[in-house]
């Protein structure tokens, strides 16, 4: 099932041929949409992007004349563990209007490592770790030589394995990148006793919301569940495979890990007890999508992958899939998008901490929308987070808007005692009123008003630290706007 | 456009009689489906109901053999307006199985009297207010001479226009009644001026989450729109006529109300200034649905009917509708169902305080499953109110699950200042987890993972006292359960 994105397939060289011209075909008609859309009505009345005719001729005149395609696997040497930083050196530079495959690997493929890890060069180079050395060695946002708590370098302050980052040219703060996500695909297991499936963890652990609130025994647990994903695409749900209760794992360092502390500690399935059979029959619906896609902040060097900010990151909506777009504000010289946190499902809430954490590759368009540009536009003063689906626009909230510069020097540890529904709420509240206002040019009276009887607030996640609350406005809402 | 339901048509009494032969069909149609259910697989995997055919066949068993069709129409006489009391005289008396149309008034009709009253004997009945005489006196739970606040009988604590009691013959406490909603329709202007359409009101009250975080002047402000729903039954769609500030209004026994402080007081136009022409072009998706349906609960004599409950009440979910099934757990002989707070649509937090607050007329089936046939089934320890849509299950999270018991005597003032998104999070996932282990006999770890990676939680209100959250989980997933 490679889908020129495989190297070890032996039939690589025309697999990635063919992807590329299927991409080709893919770019002419996204061409084609975008000509007639920049030929359509000079008035923006609603349409069925946030992208103007003349944000998209503005964008389309500083793309160069062809468009480029890029990979970047996921590797030991181009991913960055558990952070966001503006001072890391890019991967790959790409143009506004480029198409990039990006590789993403799950930070919880080391909860079974035959099924997620064994025969993928990639995370093998990733999961690499002896007694003498790590793959990557530097996980979180902590200090590298893990004096604070011990767990390891980075301490596991930040846990997602995120592949970048791309810098693209000529962004400066103030733009806006747009993120199309063309396709996104689970990542095969390489491991022939298990050919054509996919796998993913899920773990209940203890940053999940139902951790303290358990009525059966022992109390308190940490539970992993490992499902079994449809890698060839025929079947569209997910399915148990077993699950385990977390025991103490000690890492090839020495350190034990009594609690799920510190991402990619190996599990040793001697120490725990299989329980298969279980989940008997229940399908999960897949919606494959990306947890963490964000751009760099300007805050802090080093950030702390896990809180959601205004430069995205680790959202975790599962409508950040395939078809879906996002709009985030640059915050730094050539945007640094990362991806990672791939996701193969996930309910709104997240609530016992983690989805089900499988492997994906996306494939992705960034368009850059510069700051001159956006005046007047949709897009003016966009200073957080957006998504774009088929028939809906959505906010994103968080009990923090920018938790960085709010919380002061300490904000990337207060934000993990500071957050509730209540505050997401509130900001999802604003950033919609803030949207139909400028967007949309209502008055206060009306925004208010239609988002209470035309917006659905959604709970996006309670477990990464900066919580969060999603606001749905469909599209057709304004079918009747003219003008 | 009478279906009906409207006296004053010249053709009432054939439209009356097409629309009980309509029904009758509609009954057998059912009749067909519960037949074809009680014959079904003996074992319940999944399928489309929380009905077994064990429990169909003991519910039929229980039922006359012929179903009666009621009609409780909404006047002075059939309604209790901000209350629920185990006390009240049943409006009429039914047998399970049976369907009853129930008439439904919004008590946001006094915004605009010219077109949600004039004219329509029913709701002048109920809104007759003059100098020396109110149709309704008692306007919620408060004290009957509103030694309180002096704001009026009752004090408005408490404010929907309740329709019912229904008592359903044979229901005792530990019961469950199944309310299947068959139809719902707007209730037609009765002002020949606007003629073929129905009016709703959105009022952004005080209560809204919004109201202390205004950004434009004046602040605070309360805000009316008036929206328009086609009652014919050609857009599925309604949209603005005007919106105005609320000033002073002094009612017809010289209680002046700087704000929204009591039901049904009329607002004379001369004071305000109506803005015509907002919302140009919005087209809010229509979604008619009862705010309020519920059961007398046991613990008090009289009830607020804001704060939702475990017998129902004001639950404010829009997806309890037509086609939906509800089922509530009876508290008191006889169940007492009422219902009101009618809505032509909301989002979910119902952000401003109130829907598209619109007269409805639904029709119904009332389905008593006695206690002792519960043992085993989905619906044993049923404690509090579940959703049934075609495809999906919800349960109703709120900040206290019985805020009766659990805040002690003054449990009616207190849950006004005890509600977070983030205690109703917690009680839907505990219900969710509940309806799991139970319903579908899952482990605690298996239902855990599974709500975290199948369930999506929404917020259903932010404004009611006692705020709710609800969780979703898909039918088909359980699509493969064999057993």
């Amino acid at each position: 099932m490679c889908a020129g994105d495989d190297t070890t397939c032996p039939h690589y060289e025309l697999h990635y041929r063919q992807f590329k011209e299927a991409l080709d075909q893919e770019r002419r008609s996204f061409m084609k949409s975008a000509f007639a859309a920049a030929g359509g009505a000079a008035a923006w009345g609603g349409g069925v992007s946030l992208v103007t005719p003349g944000m998209a001729r503005a964008a389309a005149a500083q793309m160069p004349a062809k468009r480029s395609y890029h990979h970047l696997p996921a590797t030991a040497d181009t991913v960055h563990w558990g952070y966001f930083s503006k001072k890391l050196k890019p991967q790959v530079e790409i143009d506004s209007g480029d198409f990039i495959t990006i590789e993403t690997l799950t930070h919880h493929a080391a909860d079974d490592l035959e099924r997620m890890v064994k025969g993928d060069p990639g995370a093998e180079s990733v999961y690499l770790w002896t007694k003498d050395k790590k793959g990557v060695n530097r996980r979180g946002a902590g200090p590298e030589d893990a004096s604070l708590f011990g767990r390891g370098a980075g301490e596991g302050l930040g846990v997602h394995i995120c592949t970048g980052p791309v810098f693209v040219r000529g962004a400066e703060p103030g733009d806006v990148l747009e993120v199309r996500i063309v396709d996104v695909a689970p990542r095969p297991c390489a491991n022939p006793k298990f050919s054509g499936k996919a796998f993913g963890s899920n773990a209940a652990a203890w940053w999940g919301f139902h951790y303290k609130d358990l009525i059966t025994e022992p109390k308190p647990r940490e539970v992993i569940t490992i499902y079994e994903v449809d890698a060839t695409g025929t079947r569209n749900w997910a399915q148990a495979v077993y699950n385990f209760q977390w025991t103490p794992q000690t890492d090839p360092f020495g350190v034990v890990h009594k609690t799920i502390d510190y991402p990619g500690v190996p599990v040793d399935h001697a120490t725990v007890k299989e329980n298969h059979g279980i989940l008997k029959g229940v399908r999960i619906p897949i919606r494959p999508h990306f947890g963490v896609i964000g751009l760099a902040p300007k805050e802090a060097d080093i950030v702390d992958s896990i809180p959601p900010s205004y430069t995205g990151g680790n959202i975790d909506n599962w409508r950040i899939g395939k078809g879906a777009t996002m709009y985030y504000p640059v915050a730094v010289e050539g945007a640094l998008l990362s991806a990672g946190d791939p996701h193969a499902s996930q309910g709104d809430s997240e609530m016992c901490g983690t989805a089900i954490e499988c492997s994906l590759t996306g494939t992705f368009q960034l368009i850059l929308h510069k700051k001159a540009d956006l005046a007047g536009t949709p897009l003016e003063q966009l200073d957080y987070p957006m998504l774009e689906t088929q028939n809906e626009w959505l906010v994103h909230g968080f009990s923090f808007a920018n938790y960085l510069t709010e919380l002061g020097p300490k904000a990337q540890s207060e934000i993990y005692s500071k957050s509730s529904v209540d505050l997401a709420l509130r900001d999802a509240f604003r950033k919609m009123r803030h949207f139909l206002m400028t967007t949309k040019k209502l008055t206060e009276d009306e925004a208010i008003s239609l988002i209470t009887v035309g917006c659905d607030f959604g709970i996006t996640q309670v477990v990464d630290g900066n919580w969060g609350v999603h606001a749905v406005i469909r599209k057709d809402i304004f079918a009747g706007v003219t003008a």
